[in-house]
């Protein structure tokens, strides 16, 4: 009897064992990661991780604190997505186990972040303590501690923060009216270089698609603040003059996202602050190349991939609108109404399809970018921001 | 006796069970796909797969027939390779399994292949019979078969086939001096339109990076063949009269690719036929904006990502060589001989790092882009071309 209870228990433990193997199986499915992206539930502070040869839903990670305003970079194989979050928490999702895998609260206040060139380091920029937090992307060790301590004792919010050729990472400092750049390549010990009186109070700011141009907005006068970052040694030069609130400006509903800048050839098309505008510029000079009267205040202005057309939503009370603009006639081709509270899109990599969130439906829908007809809609609560990880191959985003 | 042998018989099965599970989880490892590559292996007919997060082979899957001249796509999830092979064969490697699924000869002889916009549709350029056919990229089936017959009887030899923007492909016809463009948005019924008298035995063409223009090189007269694809009723135009093997030209040791075209801005740098020159074209007028005199007869002409140097390699007797040309000045940056045999380059998709195949040595050299170092060296029998998954999300290749 004893040899079967032996058995038996032998048994017992092996099913055990294999149960656990099987759990493991199914927690693993085969995913591969070149067609997911995630969508931020601004309300539930989650994402939903989607799949975008399917347009359909996969799962949804929670526990991702206050997601009210939220940016997302990718890990260079596309596994994990870092989302930055409101509340200062950096959360690392991985989009196969379709769940958080790494959740700190790195600062009391964050505004966004970004993944250097090599995919190793994750940077976040802070509010309060006002500073850039560097993380080993894979231990997520703290890596270094940048204070944007501009005199002695005083520390600006950060703003603007992206990723650069040669590991760089660049931010601007609201407080200060600085642009700093910071060398990475070798993470222990970040070089900096500074640029000072770059104008008052830079709100946000941009990298051109090359990875050739810094180009920062704001607030407190008109015009833009622009590094050559091929020269950074000719210093900050300012561009533009006539970009901004003007001397009568309509009020300003939500300032426009610089990182919304579509460059199509050697155009740019930036959304007007408060104006209902969108302007044209000539990246060969960065003079003004003309201006397309919209609906109303931009918020985002997208670029399809190529180029062709771009996609403009806007502030309030507009913000149920999409209008396309023709590139090449500069006219508008189609004005949509999703719905209420259009807050984000973004265009699958080959750029058939658009995936745009209408936060009061508590939709995303998806748009064939040939026919401009409504092709998918899927149901996510509140949503706002898309990410794709596309992303991870392509310098600033 | 017998309830033990019971017993053990039972564990027995469960333990084999648990080894099936258990090597099913070993063949299916958690593997992102976004930092993957292959490299032909042109000799052994197999692909070495490749990781360039870490640099190195992961794995090798072989049964690929003749890869003398070999060309890959990916699928929108970058999960499988298509592999387009010289023998006309078509073979699908699974990158996560690390090995081949599915092989076909589908043809007698083949010149390279295509992916549709949304990743549905797989299509093969062939010589023998002349013609496009085109396959289910996820059931691998059969589609469609554009046959191409130029006129009653009379099959082309078919070149230059891309994907392009709208779900078509487009392509030449060798022998008929004709460029079709075949509009698959009805998989069943494909949509062709013919243009006739492009000139005399389109050899290779490209399709430029937003989608809009494709350009074939003409192997019987100067010039280049060009279709605004967002005007085709505007037909072929002539460009370039001065591109070709001109009056007094050079022995051809090798034609260039056309898929070499780097455009930067709003440049693109191109491979003269025969001379020891770089053109540099104004892609708004398609003027020639200037030429740069280079070591030898150069091959492949590619830019880095963002556009500040373009990388150069050479047919024999300078194929030992590289070149790197600043854009900004159009002088020669640096001249690097890492061997005999340079057959292709590929760029990691945010640009640091550079993967070079040198085939007389038997090695693929990883290089940084910013310190022009070699700082990896991959021992890979007789490698030819180096794919990177992030061109699943890249039109026209």
């Amino acid at each position: 009897m004893s040899a079967i209870k032996t058995s038996l228990i032998l048994c017992a433990l092996l099913l055990l064992v294999q149960i656990a193997v099987i759990h493991a199986v199914f927690a693993a499915p085969i995913i591969a990661t070149g067609d997911l992206g995630v969508v931020i539930e601004r309300a539930a502070g989650a994402v939903s991780i989607v799949n975008t040869s399917d347009n359909r839903t996969l799962t949804r990670a929670t526990g991702l604190g206050d997601l009210s305003h939220a940016s997302v970079v990718y890990s260079r194989n596309e596994r994990y997505a870092y989302v930055f979050g409101r509340d200062g928490g950096l959360t690392r999702v991985d989009m196969i186990a379709g769940k958080t895998d790494f959740r700190t609260i790195q600062a009391g206040n964050s505004i966004g972040g970004a993944i250097s060139q090599d995919g190793r380091l994750v940077a976040v920029s802070n509010y309060e303590p006002g500073g850039v937090r560097i993380f080993d992307s894979a231990t997520l060790e703290a890596v270094a501690n940048i204070p944007a301590e501009y005199e002695p004792g005083k520390f600006s919010k950060v703003v603007g923060l992206v990723d650069a050729p040669g590991n760089c990472f660049i931010f601007s400092l609201w407080d200060a009216g600085e642009i700093w750049i910071a060398d990475l390549s070798n993470k222990e010990q970040p070089e900096i270089t500074r640029f000072t009186d770059v104008g008052k109070n830079p709100y946000d700011a941009l990298i051109t698609p090359d990875g050739r141009y810094y180009i920062a907005g704001l607030f407190g006068e008109d015009g833009l603040a622009m590094v050559d970052l091929w020269h950074p040694d000719k210093g900050v030069r300012r561009v533009l003059p006539g970009y901004g609130r003007g001397q009568a400006p309509l009020p300003v509903y939500k300032m426009p996202h610089l990182e919304g800048w579509a460059v199509a050839g050697r155009y740019a098309y930036v959304p007007a602050v408060g104006a209902h505008e969108v302007l044209i510029i000539d990246l060969d000079d960065f003079s003004e190349a003309g201006r397309i009267a919209v609906k109303g205040q931009p918020v985002f202005v997208m670029s399809e991939p190529g180029g062709r057309h771009v996609w403009v939503n806007f502030a309030l009370p507009d913000n149920d609108t999409i209008q396309i603009i023709d590139t090449e006639t500069r006219g508008i081709l189609r004005t949509l109404t999703p719905g209420k509270g259009v807050l984000h899109m973004e265009f699958e990599p080959r750029g058939q399809e658009v995936w745009m969130s209408v936060r009061d439906l508590d939709q995303v829908q998806v748009y064939d970018t040939t026919t401009l007809e409504k092709i998918a809609t899927l149901d996510i609560d509140k949503p706002s921001g898309i990410f794709f990880t596309a992303r991870a191959h392509k310098i600033g985003l």
